[in-house]
């Protein structure tokens, strides 16, 4: 055997001594937590009735409310914001035009008054208009730094550390963990690696439209203003057919916008785990549900007894919400 | 270490010693198996200026004339009469009805006359008005027995073996592959897995559109007679953005379809392999290129040699063409 095989069976026999480790430290002992560990071992008993393979051990999160804050608003809006800011300079003419003049005011009420049309204005004007690679750098460059507007922290570091534990947890137990969110699918790849663990082809989310050119003999994707994919609601059992082709047998979300993706997971045959994130924890993070213009969950409180959904209370079943900053 | 660990380690160390032996037995000793290999040990050495770590190996492969044959037409057709004629005595208006009654005839070309109008009417008939589950049931079954009507071989042992080798050979050396075919997703995952050793996940192709619905408490995914996407030509390279995220750094094609997938991988900076199969081996499988209505390969014959893409000759690089069968 050679050395590098030698030290994998070395690293091998560690992670065997780790399965006996608790590797979801920041979940309380509560009912919670004993769901999600009772159903990951009934799908990995290899003699059990219960058991799942691993190239079907698909698990799905939604990434809004459900791995990171989502107050006071979606995180992606302030990069829009701070997108049109930053190309306000090009146009002069958005001083006087709605929904930038309420943007570069700082009212961003106002620049969100006109609804869904005044939103994709704005999706457009940010996303759009420059090529995959260019789209990349800029979320790059903006998420090293951007800040959030009460806490002060990163919004990298506005994750929540126990679904970081349950993502590695799942993968440790063989699992592929997808992001379904009904974020920007570009706007989430550029870091999703990194702060999660989820590689780019393991992200699905909304995207507008892309076309092929060449110019000046180099081959581009460019992003064109027009919207291509809504992934919220009845979207995300059809995109996560189209990107992965089988159903998930575990799902996560926290607002009425992952019912359907929740519904489409549990319904299918052996073991199924459905959890809903409920933001009840004001002193540490957030308290919203049902009324919330953010993240509102309503009619998934009302389903959850009924259907066998594990509903995670942020302040009954975690130690912690954040993770600890050493710096 | 556990006795299932130990295992593992032994089959490593088993994969360890197949390093050293030959992944590729089908391919002679020429050129062409010398730029793949050399391509792949350069991406795969560590202290090399070409390494490219694991996450970054992705591979793309045309599947029609690719993987498997395209000739007398593509395999997908032969799915699309053979149900046609299954759902013929629900449709009795199809007797007198163009590009149907052709169908039914046994006239493939008198069905083909109506160009792209008509063959949609026959794609939508044939792949449209059922679930998700039941469209797989449909493809699944089908296949198992569905053969080729020149060799009378099992359509998924028209399947190229040396193409079968290099697909094992990448991921043995951790490229991830993938599908990138003009033909139907839904079509191509039910066997891909089985055939190729590509996971759903991996597989991207044309579609139609789906839609979520919950009928007597039952969620489905209805396949719609509607249009979503052709991966073809321009398409793949905005297909493979989509769902992979990532530029691939190999791709393999064999028609005009995968100009701009092989355009777009190979544009990339670090070592990058493009490889276009040439049907050139009349006794043994088929020879075509410039001019023919199936897997046109008339642009990329003259781009290869300006770009540095291989050309792979059926006749001269491959020992055997289709896998033996052991039946």
């Amino acid at each position: 055997m050679s050395i590098r095989r030698t030290l994998l069976c070395l690293a091998l026999a560690g992670a065997s001594r780790g399965h006996a480790e608790d590797l979801l430290p920041s979940w309380r002992e509560t009912p919670s937590k004993k769901v999600i560990t009772a159903f990951v071992e009934t799908v990995t008993g290899k003699d059990g009735p219960g058991y799942v393979p691993p190239s079907e051990r698909i698990a799905v999160f939604d990434n809004d409310g459900t791995l990171w804050s989502e107050q006071p608003m979606y995180f992606q809006a302030f990069f829009i914001f701070d997108r049109i800011k930053a190309l306000a300079p090009q146009h002069p003419e958005w001083k006087k035009q709605e929904p930038f003049a309420s943007v570069l005011r700082g009212d961003l009420k106002g620049a969100l008054a006109g609804g869904e049309k005044a939103l994709l204005e704005l999706v457009m004007a940010s996303h759009a208009g420059m090529d995959s690679g260019e789209f990349e750098k800029l979320v790059t460059e903006w998420i090293a730094t951007a800040k959030h507007p009460q806490t002060g922290r990163l919004l990298t570091e506005m994750v929540y550390q126990p679904m970081l534990e349950l993502l590695a947890y799942l993968r440790a137990n063989g699992f592929k963990t997808y992001l379904v969110s009904g974020g920007g699918i570009e706007f989430m790849r550029p870091w999703a690696e990194r702060v999660y663990g989820v590689p780019p082809e393991q992200v699905i989310g909304s995207s507008i439209q892309t076309q092929y050119a060449v110019r000046d003999g180099k081959p581009l994707l460019l992003r064109l203003p027009k919207l291509h994919f809504v992934d919220d609601k009845a979207g995300k059992p059809v995109a996560i057919q189209r990107h992965i082709g089988r159903r998930p047998i575990a799902a996560f979300g926290n607002s009425d916008g992952d019912f359907e993706m929740l519904e489409w997971t549990t319904s299918g045959p052996g073991p199924r785990l459905g959890v809903i994130v409920h933001h009840n924890d004001a002193e540490r993070e957030y308290a919203y549900d049902r009324k919330s213009h953010v993240g509102k969950l309503d009619k998934g409180l009302d389903a959850a007894p009924v259907r066998g959904w594990t509903v995670v209370s942020m302040k009954g079943d975690w130690t912690a919400v954040f993770p600890d900053l050493k710096r």
